[in-house]
């Protein structure tokens, strides 16, 4: 286990205290508890709004967050000590707001925070029901399993995300940045909302140790969010990533058993896996026949997926903001299949032909192996999700909150270049010069 | 000179009844003449609505068309011959229609014509002032061409564009189907608009000689059109091309002398030409810097584009429906510059950097050269042009009319995957037997 | 089952045959019967010889061939067919000739043949010391397996192959062409070499039923080969298609059970299978570390197996004569991982890295998996095999007889250049003109 | 110019030495001469050795060199520092060498030398002439131009090239190490042959200032040599680089007027120039038609080649000792022209065909362009130089001397993976952790 000092110092602190907790107070047990989700306040949805100007969208709580799922990458000691400061310093500087965490993390980690956290286990649907708000400490994987919790569901929480000395294309924020970056998604909406803010914070909020340098570590209270709401103009943007639908169905039209529609965040994936034989899948877009391919297999990715598996089979990279599937083929046994890019409302779908006799194929969502065995005559049907209703208001997608430069509002640009450049190495220069 | 026994039969019956005119009128002398396109009225221009069930547009004129310019691919009888058929065709049906041509056209087959052109000469201005409505006879280029007689304009007329036995993207329908194609257009609006319809008519049309077989042929009075016309929803769908919108500029930020912005269909390409040197250019996007590409050139495309140059260089073929600009490198001196695509809203800027010390471009539009010897400093700076303005109607793009099925609205897309499969060979599959 | 008149006619013949000869004679009940591969003569080996105009060898029989293995591409009704007319012709023809098959085949077609056949089981070493020539029957598969038979063994026999009805790099004879074929391949040796061929004949050759019609169906006694024998210069061509030599081996070094050597006329590949994981698979050339690939596997290819897996990869097309092996990474997680091409001599060690902690590889030569469940610290060794000795006589690889046409030595070319076009549609022109 | 503070030290001293020379002997005045290049002795051609274990082939001098040409960048102020360092230390340790420069380099420098120099003007043909070694200071483009005034030439010196703080394939020693590299290449020879070196050394060779701490600026006697020879296994290592020969012919078979034979090292590239139209190129293999390209151009490269504009244009990348020649081609209208190898003694001709009426297009080798306005029926002939005579002796070729370790016979291997790696940052991996 690697921890810089500053870890070691916090984790000593923070076992100290709860053993100190366990000795003095009996009420202190209880804060040592993990409570089931069911328990929490129902979920409190943000709105979206788009302004002229900007790309971007404005995230907006009607009132402030209460549940706050925390994912974090596994088995990385760092990691874990990083997760137990951020829970703690959400608990005493916005007493109001509950934890969440898995039951495997809240089992490692419960005894370490003087208070109590939420668990779900297998229970996903309540997940949907109770978060507001999803924390990720990790790298893009860690992002992309949180984001999988809501696979099943239309309405994706607001993500904030944070990048654990890893870079990637998801990780919008550093980890130093934690303070600011909750404060900044916390207070993200119009004033007039948060008027009614004095309710959801009781009379009497507990009082949490104060550190009086950081104002940021000060307790919020209604007096001090009264006119310092970030409005419209200063709210925290949010990314809106689109994310496919995915349905697959068995030869005779029905959903293979029990899986209803579900949304993928990078790609879709068809792949021979480890039979040796070329797969044939008839490929349609808007219920036309437009190929046959005959490969490995077939990705149908998002243009957030365009820098994962579509990358590394030859596919183009999508800026997130460009509205497309890309449909690029896994080793296609031909010179002439050339990555597509379609438009995101495009139905898709790729039918194992019965040219198959006997094969089988395998379909993966964002790298998890869906399903194995499919025969001939199977069919994955993709189309990217809605990410708007037909009143023009948003929803869907995987809204991610962007790390703005203050007075910039272009700065998810700057991040996706530095991703380019930082993580892929794109068009790394020709080193002609001796170091 | 390859004509059809039918062609020449044509020709004689044309060449016939101007002798004819000739003789008996001095009317008909005036109708030989070429007229000055600045005589026409002034032009008419459309909307285009959406529908919610469509991502095609629908056109609705306010008043039907009066001024059709004819563009012809240049140098090949037979189309010649079918312009010829065209225009005699227009004519004689819709009695109130003017027909443009190029000066060179005009002179070409004024005398074939039983009434007057209007011809234009380098004076495009008067152009973009009095076209309603652009049809092209040819293949791909001779739409590219058309397309860059308003390179200048932001409101380009509807095109009707006619495949003359080629394979193409942008040549939507075949030339046979001449007179139902260009009557759906000419219908194509709401009904209560064309209830003014009489007056643009007049009280007393010429009258024509009619065809009794083809009710096609039949000249259409404002009778005929009352209650006829299609209304939105059986209005002729079009599919609105973006174009790239292009700044060239001296390394002092002035621009290159004369060069207004201008745009480009397919795609503005920096080459070096016949200079043996790489080039090193700047890359920006969001006025931000991107990175530096050493290469032969840099094209930045259009979705339309994406099947001509960029296809060459390794892009990817894009579906003209998704809104995105293509960054497409022309043989990079990089192992890792894979293509990208941006949201067709970036500002994108090539800059020829200060280490290209005494090495010219060249820049192209729609591959014509539009200007060479421009040295380090310069800059072009593309954009892809606003489709809508900010009360939300449609402006803007290439105009183009889709051939659409009875009952079918999807009919593009068909239209696209025709061209991957029948023109590009998209995909073409082994030929492991013999034939 | 599809057969042409021809076939069925040919059939019936075949079966009276059969059914006269179980009637009349009790020998020919023997006849039917089918023998063991270890009652045949040892092996004949060829040699080769490079002439200076040319780049391909001349085939060298030391005296005639007369163990000739049969493989046909299986459940194929018309090929077993072929399969008997051609065995049947062989046995009447070249009396002293005796055919092999494999088991299945052998039972599925000695009913219809008028002589014994050999057959072998999995006993492949019996194939190796008594085959002197290898006639194939189907396409590309039918060759890559009848190699797999040698696949443990340094010298292959020479390969006659023939494609029936199909397009492919390997089959190189049109089946109507068999009795040229095998008279050419037959003949092909210096004259004084054969002036021994009394001996091998015996003094009373059996005599056939003959075919006044056709002299490729007379009967081949010493005195019709006197003096007619091709000599070097009139020799059938030979194309030695360089394998690749594989081995693998345990973390600890030694071979994987029972895995000697063997050789690949394709490729050896690594691939994750139905892992979902990256593999990191270290790469060495000459013994030196050249990169690691994180990657869904890696290709190492001879030029004849260029345009098959490594092709779908990536890869470029090698002609079969260019004396390489093909580096070709599968899905790298890289931009800038271009194929290699290394001198056919070049040892390459792929090793499963350290950093695919509890990951595993399978392991495919020619598409057949060898083994799966590999883990870290294997490595995969590879080298072309050798084809000179150190005395410089020309032997390993498979020596397929190539079709010459009379007085062109360069025949092979056109071959290849025939497989890139009809087969790969390679360059296929796009269609821009109506059919 | 920058110049390490030795660089300024060796500047000053050499001036100095300039200028006490100038002011007190007569004879050093003519030490300050430019002579002609045909006053040279005549060339000393060396042989290569092939062994049994090694890849590469053995340089064996039959007497020492004596001419040698230094080749350097231009104008690269430190570079002509180190070539008059280089010079100086060949003068003073090997008295009997003559030191060439073409004549730009000789006026610019000859006045920093302590003796005559030899130059040539636009002279080629004296350089092959006379010609013993050609030593360059620079990077690959330095390469590239020394070895293009051997062009026409079939026999090119050895080449010694010095890296001069760049990276690239082909420069194959640091500068630090020139007084070794330059003893290896002068020593590798056998014995024997060097037993007649006093004749050639002169009973008294000049005694040049002598530092008496480094054994490599001792001059170099008889007997100093006497039974130092290094023998054939201790010869310096050569990779013979096979050049392309490449003839241009007008449509009725004339040569362009003066184009004898030339050689490429690179490639020889057909090319639109700054024509707007792709060029339709029909390529023949073998005097076969193969395909007919449409495209920006062609690229026929040697594997030295492989890593420059065809790699650029998306050529795999082939070691040098794979003999072969690429086919690549620039920017082609057609999705299924992958990269070809042939062998490397395949004839190759690009023809522009008939269908390019009026079109021309530019004939590049190694970059430079050699005729321009090429028409239809011109024809590009291009085969693999022999490297062999009949007789099985090496010629051919630019025999580049490779810096080996001792001890390691396969260091050549080791220099292109470095090559690939620091140059090409071949599969450079994804940057997933912050720095």
């Amino acid at each position: 286990m690697h921890m810089t000092v500053q870890q070691r110092a916090l984790r000593r602190r923070l076992i100290g205290q709860a053993a100190r907790g366990r000795s003095l107070f009996s009420t202190t047990r209880r804060s040592l508890e993990i409570k089931h989700i069911s328990a929490l306040p129902t979920r409190t949805k943000p709105s979206y709004v788009q302004s002229p100007a900007n790309t971007l969208l404005s995230l907006q709580w009607p009132s402030p967050p209460r549940n706050v799922l925390i994912a974090k990458k596994k088995r990385t000691p760092n990691i874990t000590q990083s997760v137990i400061e951020f829970a703690s310093h959400i608990h005493s500087t916005y007493p109001s707001i509950h934890v969440i965490l898995d039951n495997e993390s809240a089992r490692e980690i419960h005894e370490h925070l003087a208070f109590p956290v939420y668990a779900y286990d297998g229970a996903v649907q309540h997940l949907s029901d109770k978060t507001d708000l999803v924390c990720t400490l990790g790298g893009d994987g860690t992002l992309l399993r949180a984001s999988s919790l809501f696979s099943h569901v239309e309405s994706v929480p607001p993500v904030l995300s944070f990048a654990m000395g890893t870079i990637g294309f998801l990780g919008e924020w550093k980890f130093k940045e934690y303070k600011r970056a909750f404060r900044e998604m916390y207070m993200s909406g119009a004033p007039d909302t948060y008027a009614t803010l004095s309710d959801s914070l009781g009379a009497n909020p507990p009082t949490p140790p104060t550190s009086p340098d950081d104002p940021l570590d000060k307790p919020l209270s209604y007096a001090d969010i009264r006119g310092k709401a970030m409005g419209t103009h200063r709210s925290v943007r949010v990314l809106l990533r689109n994310r496919l639908k995915v349905g697959i169905f068995a030869p005779d039209g029905t959903r293979i058993a029990g899986s209803d529609d579900s949304y993928a965040l990078n790609e879709v994936t068809l792949h021979r896996g480890s039979s040796p034989h070329l797969k044939i899948i008839d490929v349609y877009i808007n219920n036309r026949f437009l190929t046959e391919a005959v490969a490995d297999g077939m990705i149908i990715s998002s243009p957030t997926g365009s820098t994962a598996y579509s990358l590394s089979s030859g596919g183009s990279i999508v800026h997130p903001l460009v509205p497309s599937l890309l449909l690029t083929p896994i080793c296609p046994r031909s010179l002439s299949f050339r990555p597509l890019l379609l438009p995101a409302e495009t139905p898709i779908t790729l039918r194992l032909g019965d040219k198959n006799r006997g094969k089988q194929v395998e379909v993966s969502i964002d790298g998890s192996t869906v399903t194995e065995g499919l025969g001939s005559g199977m069919e994955v049907r993709v189309m990217g999700e809605d990410v708007r209703t037909k009143t023009g208001e948003w929803h869907g997608g995987v809204p991610c909150i962007v790390r703005a430069t203050a007075g910039r509002d272009d700065q998810t640009e700057d991040h996706w270049v530095g991703g380019l450049n930082a993580l892929l190495k794109f068009n790394y220069p020709f080193g002609d010069q001796d170091p």
